[in-house]
């Protein structure tokens, strides 16, 4: 079973998941860590190998807050040292829309293919909208 | 001076506001308004027009997290009571990278460059990342 992992600085996962929660309900190949100032990158390391454990085996697709950050760059180390980045997959500029459209995604496609759609998607993921 | 409003369901707007000041600091003209479960749409009306009421005459980017839902559609409709919708300008699939573009690019720009830029910048919002 494909799992996705939101990762970010301090408050954005949790709050990405609370919005998608309300609208997706909870579900538990999903899950979220947010490296806050108190718990630094330790923390933030100890918080996501305690999940990479429990999901051992599966394939995970990120979704991190922003390029080159702090939480994507050990979230990147992180799989490195458990040998699953190779078949993990990468995306920054995690939203509420592109975290929908990988959700709801998950099962219909190879991880190849969930690329190729997730990015044909993409350019519906941030609009400008004329009222 | 020209103002940013983010809104959102839930933990979302406030998320994304924790993040972007660990980033870029906190900043007087970014406001940030969540539709939680408790608030529903009455509170978060208010909050969001005590917000627009500080900012009187000012032009307003509003991003919103996703296309179509009651934070959004409740935003518009404010805007459109106190007649303000015509000069604001909505994005939906806020993000940590649009809301820093926004942030940072917002006193370079009129507001019809403003979108422009943004739309230009946009397909560098959300990434792959082949590491």
């Amino acid at each position: 079973m494909k799992q996705v992992i939101v990762v970010g600085h301090g408050g954005f996962p949790g709050g990405l998941q609370s919005a998608a929660e309300m609208i997706l309900g909870k579900r538990d190949n999903v899950h979220y860590v947010g490296m806050t100032e108190e718990m630094g990158v330790h923390g933030f390391t100890q918080a996501l190998s305690k999940i990479l454990e429990s999901i051992s085996g599966g394939e995970v697709v990120v979704l991190a807050d922003i390029l080159g950050g702090s939480p994507l760059n050990n979230t990147a180390a992180c799989l490195n040292e458990r040998g699953i980045l190779e078949k993990s997959m990468i995306f920054t500029g995690a939203n509420l829309p592109s975290l929908i459209f990988v959700i709801s995604s998950l099962d219909d496609y190879t991880m190849g293919e969930l690329k190729e759609q997730t990015l044909l998607e993409q350019a519906n993921f941030f609009s400008f909208i004329r009222l």
